[in-house]
C-alpha cells in the first residue's frame, strides 16, 4: 500500500513578492512548513497537539538553494520525505516544483529538534513519531 | 446564470499565528488580497497584466472588524463583493468565516485606486472592469 | 512636565515592499503593533507581562487610510494617541509619517479589547493602565 | 583605519513571533536581509539602485544554524562579512547576537548572484562591488 506522502500545493499570493517580483527568499520557509502542517493535518495530527503533548519542535537548521524563480499565481508542489531522525530529532529535505512547466524552484531542508517546556530536548511525541515521521521516511 | 463569485479558501498556516496562538491581525490584509488575487485568476487576469496595463491598483483605505479568533488549522471562507466604483477606483467588502463552526470571523472592507507609472490616479484598465468588477457586483 | 509619547522610528526593509516597490498595506499594520510594542518598553513593560497577568489585548478593529507612499529605505515616524478607554477596551489613533518630506503617509486607528484566558472580555491590566494608558491619553 | 562593518541592530516586534513564543526562523532571513539594507545605506547605496543599474541581486542559497531562540524585545546585533566572491556573486556569513546576555543566537550564510532583467547572471555593479564589498572583506 503506498503510504501518503508530504506535499503540499501552493499559489503563489502577491503580496509574497518583494520588489524584483519574485517570491521572497523567507517565504520559502513559510511554504516549507505549511507543508508540513498540511502532513499534519492529513495524518489526524493539529498543531495543537504540541501543546497538549507540551512538546514543541523547534528549527534548530534550515538550508535552502533557489534554482528558478517563482512568481505572482505560480502553482508549486512542495515535496518532503524524512532523511534521518534520532528519538528527539527529524531531518526533512524538500523539492519545490513548479507545476506548469515542470521547473525545479527550490530545494531545501530543515532540522527540528523537540523541546519541553524549559526548551531541553525531549523525545519525539510517540503519536507524532507515529504518524508524522515512520510513515513518511525516504526509501 | 449565475455569476461567478468572489471567494477563496485559506486554510491557516502555523507561521501566521502569533504568540497568543491567533492569526495576527496583519495577516488578514494578506488573506484578503490572496481572495482578490484568486478572483483574478478564476476570471483569466493574472497579476502580471497590471505591469502589461501600466495601471496598478494601490490600497487607499481598508477596514477590519474582527468577530472570532482565526487558529492553527481553521478552514476560512473570505468572500467579496465589490460594492461601489468610480472610472478610477473600487471598493470590496468582505466577509471571512469559519467553514467548520460557521462563525463569522471577520468583516472587512478595502478602497482601491488605480495609479499609473507616476502615481497618478488613472482610469480602472477595461479588461480589469470587464472581468472582474463587472461581474463581481452587488445586487 | 511633558508625558512620554507613543511614538516609534521605522526604516522601511526591503522585504517589507510588494511588487510595486512599495510597503504593502498589510505591513503597517505590523508597523503600528511595533509601535505600541517600543512604547511598552519605553514604561518598562514587556511583552511577556501580559503572559504573566493572563490578560491579552486583542485587536477588535483596524482602520489605515494611505496617503502617500512607503519606499525601501524611508524613515518613518510613527505616533500614536489614546482616543477613548473603557474598564477592558482602548483604541489608539496613529499617524505615520516620512521624516525627510515630511508627507502624512498614514491615518489609522486601532482598538484593543483585553481579554482572560477564555477569551472574555476582562479588565485593563493595573499595570498596563498606569503606564501605557494613563500617561499617553489625548489632551 | 577600521572599515565600517557590516551590522544591523534589531528588537525583536511582536508580531515576529510564533506560538512558541520565539522569532519564526523565516524572519531571521528578514533580519539578515535587513543588515544588508543598513550596510548599503550607510555606505551611500540605495536599494532603488538596483533599478537604476537594471541589475539585481538574487539569493542563490541560504543557510541558518538556530543556536538560541529570540524572544519578543530582545536586542539583536547582527554582524556580517563577505567571506568570497566572483565577478557576479557574493558570499555573506553571518552572526546573530542578544546583546543583553551575549548569546550566539544564530549562524547562518547567504550566496547572491547578481542578474539582469531577463535573469542572467551579470557582473557585480561597479559601485557595488567598491562600496559594498571591498570594504568588508573577512581578513
Amino acid at each position: 500500500m503506498k503510504n501518503e506522502i508530504l506535499e503540499s500545493r501552493i499559489v503563489v499570493a502577491s503580496y509574497e513578492l518583494d520588489s524584483f517580483g519574485h517570491v521572497n527568499n523567507a517565504v520559502f520557509l513559510n511554504y516549507l512548513e505549511k507543508a508540513r502542517g498540511d502532513f499534519m493535518t492529513l495524518k489526524g495530527l493539529r498543531f495543537d497537539d504540541f501543546f497538549k503533548w507540551r512538546r514543541y519542535p523547534v528549527v534548530g537548521r534550515a538550508w535552502m538553494e533557489f534554482k528558478y524563480p517563482a512568481k505572482a499565481g505560480d502553482k508549486l508542489l512542495v515535496k518532503g520525505v524524512i532523511t534521518k531522525h534520532t528519538a528527539a530529532s527529524f531531518t526533512l529535505r524538500y523539492e519545490v516544483i513548479n507545476e506548469e512547466n515542470r521547473k525545479l524552484v527550490l530545494t531545501g531542508e530543515t532540522f527540528h529538534v523537540f523541546v519541553d517546556d524549559n526548551n531541553r530536548p525531549s523525545r519525539i511525541p510517540e503519536e507524532f513519531y507515529e504518524q508524522f515521521i515512520a510513515n513518511n521516511k525516504e526509501t
